[in-house]
């Protein structure tokens, strides 16, 4: 159980780029970071109109003089300060991203980064570099893979209750732009614009996070080889993508499909993840997070609920409170920040076996995911054949 | 509302082939074909074994000299009665059907017969071509089909209700074969024969079922070209497959997507489609007939249930009990032998118009499940490649 | 698994009285009693329009001459008839049950009697006494308690496994009157009139339901007292209820709730049983008939499917179709008819050993209806207070 | 939308009394009031056991010298500080309510008191003349009352959208305490010792969530009279009762049940409420309050989700995160902690305007469910008879 106390020695001194008022993503960022007391929210380059990102960033009480007019002006000025940042969340669009947290690494700063992490491996791998060079912790924000079901699914895959993994079903697919509804929206038009967006929408925006819980569940699976169907039915979208599906075939014999859509009309999220042993199956919905389907051939099914007693120790652990009351991306959002500032303080006194036993979405997951899009897109683009995977 | 009376001028006199004791769907047939007297039982070749079929033709009240020892017997017996048969129902292993359906039709029959009517798309033309020059009623046995609730989405998506249609998700996959259940089980062993099953498992077995949905919901999209990846997870199945993901382009930009599987470890059935269009989709499951879900972009999810006077007129001809109550497999099936009773009725009478109104799975359904395994088991043999479908 | 073969010897020369064209229930009783070939219809009297009656028969294959005006002309026409009715169903409104069924075990008949019985319990009683003389059985149709969970609950119950039982919460709670239908519906209108009705209306019409299934689950239980609250939404439906909520206290400790209700606005139907043990629950629900859910406190839910080898075999003992199909409303009639088929067969040969061993909602369930309206009726109009249950 | 800006002009300087390491209640009350900024906790007594208070205390950031030995202590010193204390919240065992609630009151504090208040409406009727003579808000943490679609529901009501209301069905049902589980647990114990619990153990404990839920949705209803029927299965728990059935009628002639149970053996939580009107009925479940069933008789059910642009404004106000994404408990009690706030902002500049404009759970709601609670055990001591209300 999280109850708040001592998780950390001190709260790490944290600010943000982008986030700021009217963007989506900002507030569970700080809902995350704040709640028990991990970070302390000291600086900001909120938005890219400096006085309005000031003007927030005084509303949410961070100092005046700690509002930045953009994220150079931050990491310089921080620098300078004794009590200066010691970590940084970057929630700016995708075409940002690479260049903010390369600045942010060079500037010895621990990092949270929103997904996709950049546009290719080959920026991915020298963000990777670059923060083993200067031990830097980089968080990837694949948000519910903090729900404590994802672990008790981990746990279980692990223990062998599957059997042999066969089948890995996975989609996000919601309904939200059915229509062309970036016209009207700018939080939207760049989602499709490749300069901001990179060379996919939903399949980096959307079909990562269950690839992640994938690779959460089942760390053992590499892919083989894959091959990608994609769709703009929303036309203004091309070349970018409103629809793709994914298959996979794994080292092990496995196969995998992901949905990412996001013309699935009148559905809400939909994330889904569905794992397939020889023996029973797992599933898992992030719209009803608190229970996960176990099916195990031949007996009734079983729903597990959070929070019980019946789960694993890991699965209990982040628990702030009993079964029966949800808890959902908020809470998985903050499980993360809990496990991205222990990292850190772990990275700053060195402590590798610390550091070892903790598993969050690092800089691993961020390669994984910019990889993964870069080939679907190239088997997309070359008749949706199937490609290797390297 | 089905009540019984006047569903046809005078019960059909009609037997079967196979579907005897112990058999898996013998019993669905009979209690389909019986129910609403259009049709009377009157002769069988219930099983290969000509004595376990005799005691169990007259055990259900059939006469001790019109179960027959093989269908040719009775095939030629039956010519000879001026009150002999008029149609047959097929339902042995696969294997056997293209013979003796050809037989029945070249015996002046109406046929029932189970799905896949053959292995190869000239077997099923031959069948076809059989059937028209005879003016014969073939039907073939998509049972779910004709569930209410399907002539509910029919009607929905043709009066534009969805809007242009973009994505159709199909799946049929179950988790009952996830062991070598076969090895034990003469009723599943032969499934898993090339001989007897033909060129695929589950793509025949089970996946031409949600196609066939989708045929109906959908009658006018045409498949352009498709791909297939299949899986024999047990391997003593191979070359036949327990696990395969059909991917298909339309003509009209649409794409669909079927998976079968009998390794589906604790899934009952889980026959589903949803059909997703610009403005709305449908989503149903074979497990909860009753009831589909209506999702329009922007709107809370309705679910449609059975039986309710906002249905379409055509949903609701064929209730027999009011909503609220379950209707499924046994209804469904019931439906279908109304109508195959009634185009039996109308072809004998030469009533092309009635014929012409009539829809239900027919030769032309049988036919086309035949080209679609015929492509899939192409497409997977060759790597899992594109191939157009012609 | 029924598969329809040699269920009774020969089938039982059976007639109706009532449930003709248009009616709601006819239709059901005549699907389930000639389903399997254990009754044949041989005559009726279906209508109060005797014209209309002969018409229907005949159209369902009534010989003409054997479709009667009336019931009297009936059992006593047919009693001159070597061929003659051996028993009867009576699906009339409920103020005619008691003269119908009277007369026909007086003729000899087997009876098969819509529920209500009649409308007191001295009434009720006459009846089993003179069931009882003329050693014919009567079945009262209870329908979905010949579903197969409700068998597998009892099973469980019995065995133990909810522990001791604590509390059992029942309701029928639908919406479709939620508005005076009855001004535009002769079907309805008698069910609010108390000369026809009798002295309840939701009570006896639907809430008897749900009683039963407990008295099936509960055996053993007894009621000590109970408290109705009884209230007319539909203004001019007074002095008959179209809601009410029954309290009752059993013997051993244990208590019970009963929602009747006809107003239950956009609700199905809504037929509902939960059993709370001391260590478990177990939960069935009549739109969803083939899943019931099993609560082990302390473990995760686990839904048990209609179906499947893990159940009790006599709750396998009358599948006609695998799990994961639906079995209804209609499957569990014709498990009804096969047993009162059977019950008549024993009965008919004096076998009290075979009586004994076969449970179905006979003259007792019959009596217990009657007696627990005419319980719930005289607390409500004192008030809602407790009365002592005899 | 809340995104954290500006929701009061200063944080709140806040404290605590119980709530300690360990405590079931107190990282929720924590959680809630310093999500956005609306509160800071500066002080606490937050544990019977001083040392173990104090090293909690300062483990979550309070200074040593604020965290204080017991609550006089901290009401005394805070008083003297320029800094100190403007509200507390209570999160004792409720036998301490009373006192403490008073004692707060005098020293001039706003409040935010667990339920119940207190033990009787004398008392109750006590809090609520002391914190209007010293103009001081009391909220009372009815916790999933500040849900978006408990305003939703409310906001519907008000709209005539279900007509008129008949009948009000509530529960909040869980069986964790199925077995004597307290023998071993502190924390559960005091619940069912009277002294310290108070007159009821489940009407108290949790019936009074629903009763609330009750009261926002629908303000105009009023208790006429009620009975209560009440059980302890767990013989130790006597007098205080594990189970509980209330039935009500109201002024309006609408109908209301409430079931409080600790005994639903298997079960989570399961508090719902479902309002049936003369046309419509709404129902919400709180294990997923992110969906609540819209059923307008005679049209297809509909699930309204949270977050969607077709709620009222009202319920769209206290977002935080777009639908589709689970807010639950820990969001509720956010919304009510930033009422309370404004409260108190608007009390403390005596704008009675804005204090009239805002609706939670206060003084009122505390005083209703204590006067609930001693009307159910007047009516279940005298043997479950009627009581008028008053
Ligand atoms: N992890 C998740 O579940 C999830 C969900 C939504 C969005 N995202 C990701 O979060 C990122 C932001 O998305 P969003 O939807 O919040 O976008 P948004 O358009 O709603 O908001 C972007 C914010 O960044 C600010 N900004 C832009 N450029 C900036 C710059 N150079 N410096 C400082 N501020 C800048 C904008 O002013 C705005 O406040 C994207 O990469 C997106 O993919 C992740
Ligand atoms: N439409 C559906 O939903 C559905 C469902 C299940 C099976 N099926 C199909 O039904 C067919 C039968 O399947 P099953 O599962 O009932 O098989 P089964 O093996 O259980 O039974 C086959 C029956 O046919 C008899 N038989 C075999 N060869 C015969 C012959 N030459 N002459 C007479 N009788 C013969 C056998 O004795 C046995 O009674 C298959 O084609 C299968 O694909 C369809
Ligand atoms: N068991 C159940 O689940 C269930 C469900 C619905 C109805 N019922 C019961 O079935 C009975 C009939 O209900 P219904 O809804 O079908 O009624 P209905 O009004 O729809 O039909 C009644 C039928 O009985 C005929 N009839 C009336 N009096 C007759 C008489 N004296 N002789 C011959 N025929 C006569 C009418 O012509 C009509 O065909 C009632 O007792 C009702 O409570 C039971
Ligand atoms: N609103 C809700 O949904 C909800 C849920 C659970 C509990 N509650 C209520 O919250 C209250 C606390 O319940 P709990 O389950 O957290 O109890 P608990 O026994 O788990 O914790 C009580 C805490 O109060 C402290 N305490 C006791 N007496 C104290 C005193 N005199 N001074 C200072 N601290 C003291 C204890 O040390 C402990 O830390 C109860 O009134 C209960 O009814 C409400």
């Amino acid at each position: 159980m999280i109850n708040g106390e001592n998780l950390v020695p001190a709260p790490i001194r944290w600010g943000m780029v982008g986030g700021g008022r009217g963007s989506q993503i900002g507030y569970i960022h700080r809902s995350a970071a704040l709640r028990d007391g991990v970070f302390t929210l000291v600086a900001g380059a909120f938005d890219l109109d400096a006085e309005r990102g000031r003007a927030f960033g005084t509303g949410i009480g961070v100092a005046a003089e700690r509002c930045y007019a953009d994220y150079q002006a931050m990491f310089a000025a921080e620098a300078q300060r004794p009590d200066g940042l010691q970590a940084v969340s970057i929630a700016t669009p995708n075409g940002t991203h690479f260049a903010i947290c390369k600045a942010a690494l060079e500037a010895g700063l621990h990092v949270v980064c929103e997904k996709p992490l950049c546009f290719t491996t080959a920026e991915a791998e020298e963000l990777r570099e670059l923060a083993e060079a200067k031990r830097r912790v980089v968080g990837v924000t694949y948000g519910y893979a903090g729900h404590q079901l994802i672990e008790q699914a981990r746990e279980m895959i692990a223990a062998g209750e599957l059997g042999e993994i066969r089948i890995v079903q996975m989609q996000f697919a919601h309904g939200f732009h059915n229509e062309a509804v970036e016209a009207a929206n700018p939080a939207t038009k760049w989602r499709v614009d490749p300069k901001m967006a990179g060379p996919s929408y939903v399949l980096g925006d959307i079909g990562t996070h269950p690839l992640y819980l994938s690779e959460v569940m089942l760390p053992q699976l590499k892919i083989r080889r894959l091959m990608c169907s994609r769709q703009s039915f929303v036309k203004s979208r091309a070349p970018l993508e409103d629809n793709a599906f994914t298959l996979m075939e794994y080292d092990s014999g496995a196969v995998g499909c992901v949905w990412s859509c996001a013309v699935n009309a009148g559905s809400m999220h939909g994330q889904k993840i569905r794992v397939i042993g020889s023996k029973a199956s797992l599933e898992w919905w992030d719209e009803r997070p608190n229970q996960m389907s176990f099916e195990v051939q031949g007996k009734p099914l079983q729903v597990l609920e959070r929070g019980m007693g019946y789960l694993h120790p890991h699965a209990l652990a982040d628990d702030r409170i009993g079964g029966g009351h949800p808890e959902g991306l908020f809470e998985a959002w903050s499980n993360l920040y809990v496990r991205y500032a222990r990292a850190m303080v772990a990275s700053d006194r060195g402590d590798t076996a610390a550091l070892a036993a903790l598993h969050y979405p690092g800089i691993d997951a961020g390669v994984e995911g910019v990889r993964w899009v870069e080939h679907c897109v190239r088997s997309a683009d070359a008749g949706a054949v199937w490609v290797d995977y390297a």
